[in-house]
C-alpha cells in the first residue's frame, strides 16, 4: 500500500521507512534507521542504525547519516556532507581505547539539523551541535559550533554572512525583520503566524 | 563490436558511451548520460542524465557528474571531488520552494571543465562557472570563480598560485610566453600551431 | 576457519585479508591489496591493489586506499577521507602525458600513516608525506606536509594545536614531558617501556 521506491540495488533494512520516498542504487538504510516521508534517498547514501530523518528531505549521493544524527523535516543535505559523531575518534579496535566504546555515552555527541536547513555538496559538521531552521551552509565550508536560524554560513571554520530567506535567497539584514525582496516573504512573521512552535527559539 | 567494458556490478543504463571507455564496480551511469570514448569512470562514480563527459577523461572514485556539467576530453576529476548545479540548494519536497524546482531554468547553473584540466581529491567545485584548459586544481580547494587556462589553483577559496604546463609541471611564468623546463613545451605556441580551436580564447 | 566476514554486497578479491577483518556492503577490496586482522572495511569503502592496511584499522564509509599508500595498525580513517598518490595529475589517457603513466616510478608518490594515528571526516591527504604515530587529523582538514606524532592538526592547510594522548584528549604540553590528565598516561614513558622502537623517532 505505500508507495515507497527502492531501487533493486538499494538496501533497506529498516522497516521505518514513511511513504513516497525514495532509495535510489547502491543506497544503504540499515535497520532501526528511522526516514520520514517523501525522501530521496540518492546513489551510495548511507543511513545508519539509530539516525533520524524528517519528511521531504534530500540525501544527495554518498552522503552518511550516522547514530546520533538527526535531520528535521525538509532538510536538503549535498552530496558528500560528512556528518560526524565522535569529537576524539580513535580506532575502537586498538587495544588502548577499547574501555572508551564499550559504552556509546562515553563517545557519541548528537547533531541536529533544523527544519528546512540545506548543507551544501562536501560540507563537513563536527559533532555536538545544531544547525537552525532554513540556514544553509555553503559548498565546501566546515561547520564547528552551532549555526543561528537562516543564517548563511561560509568557509573553513564556517563564518556567518547574512541571513536568508526560506526560499534561499540573501534578506537584505536580519531575518527577524527584513521582508524578501524575492518573495515577499517576512520569515519571522511566518514564525508568528503559522509556525507556532517557532516562537520558542 | 565497441570494446567498452562494464563491471558486472556496474550500472550502465546509458547508450551514449563511447568505444573503450570502462566503468568499474557499483557506478552508475545513468540514461541520458553522455560519454565519449577511452574514458575510465571508477569505483562508485555516478553520472547524472544531462552530464556530458568528453574523451579520454578519468572519473576516480565516487565523483559525481551532475546535469548540467560539461567536462571535455582528457580531464581527470579526482576521488570525492563534489560538482554542484544548484547555487541555492533547497530540498525540492518542501512545499515553499515546490515551484522553483519545476522548471530548471530557474535553479540550474551549468558548470564547463576545459580540456585537460585536473581537478585534485575533495576538491568542491561551486556551480556556474568555467575551469580553462589544463588548469589544475589541488587537492581539497574550493573552487568558486573562473579559473584561468593553465592555473594553479589551491585553498578555500581557491587562489591562483601561478600556471602549468600541460605536463603537470610548474612553469617559471605566465603560459603565454615561458617554455616548460621539464617537457620543453611551449603551451602557448602549440596553441597557435596544432590546436588552431585555442586562438579563441 | 578464519572468521573473517564479507557482506554479500562486498567484493572481495584479495586472498590477503586477516582473520577477524569486516568488509561491508558495496565495499570493494581488490586482488592484491593487503589487510591485516580484526580490520573494520565499511560500507563503500575501497582498498587497491598494492595498498596496505594492518591490524585494528577502521576504514569508515566511502574511504579509498591507493596503491602506495601504507597504514600501520590501529589507524582510524574517518568517512570521505581522501588519500592522493599522485601530486601532478593528469588524465592518463591524454596522448600527451601517456609517457608519465608508463613507469609507476614516474608519478607515484608514497603515503605513511603511523599506528595509532586518526584521520577525521573528510579530511585531504597530499602524498609523499608521513602522519606520525597517534595524530589526530581533524574533521574537514587539508593535510599538505608530514605531521609529527601524536600531533592535532587543523585547518586548511593543516597546522599544530598542541598534542594528544593516544586515548583520544589533549595533552597539557609536548607528549615528551606530559602526563595525560585523562588517562593518567606518559605517551613518551610508554614509548620506552613497552614500544622500543619507538625510540627511532
Amino acid at each position: 500500500m505505500s508507495n515507497r521506491f527502492n531501487h533493486p540495488a538499494a538496501l533497506v533494512e529498516s522497516d521505518q521507512v514513511g511513504p513516497g520516498t525514495r532509495v535510489w542504487a547502491f543506497a544503504h538504510v540499515m535497520a532501526g534507521a528511522r526516514i520520514g516521508s517523501n525522501c530521496n534517498i540518492c546513489d551510495h547514501a548511507f543511513v545508519e542504525s539509530g539516525a533520524s530523518v524528517g519528511n521531504n528531505v534530500t540525501l544527495k549521493n554518498h552522503v552518511c547519516v550516522w547514530q546520533g544524527v538527526t535531520l528535521e523535516d525538509d532538510v536538503f543535505v549535498g552530496p558528500h556532507v560528512s556528518f560526524t559523531n565522535d569529537r576524539r575518534p580513535r580506532s575502537p579496535r586498538m587495544p588502548q581505547v577499547r574501555g572508551r566504546y564499550e559504552r556509546i555515552a562515553n563517545w557519541l555527541e548528537p547533531t541536529v539539523v533544523e527544519q528546512g536547513a540545506s548543507i551544501g555538496a562536501n560540507a563537513t559538521i563536527v559533532p555536538g551541535i545544531r544547525l537552525g531552521r532554513y540556514c544553509m551552509i555553503a559548498a565546501g565550508s566546515v561547520v564547528t559550533s552551532d549555526v543561528a536560524p537562516f543564517a548563511l554560513m561560509v568557509g573553513t571554520p564556517a563564518r556567518q554572512f547574512g541571513d536568508l530567506c526560506r526560499c534561499g535567497q540573501r534578506l537584505p539584514g536580519d531575518y527577524r525583520s527584513t521582508v524578501c525582496r524575492h518573495c515577499g516573504e517576512s520569515p519571522q512573521l511566518r514564525c508568528h503566524s503559522s509556525e507556532l512552535e517557532a516562537l520558542t527559539l
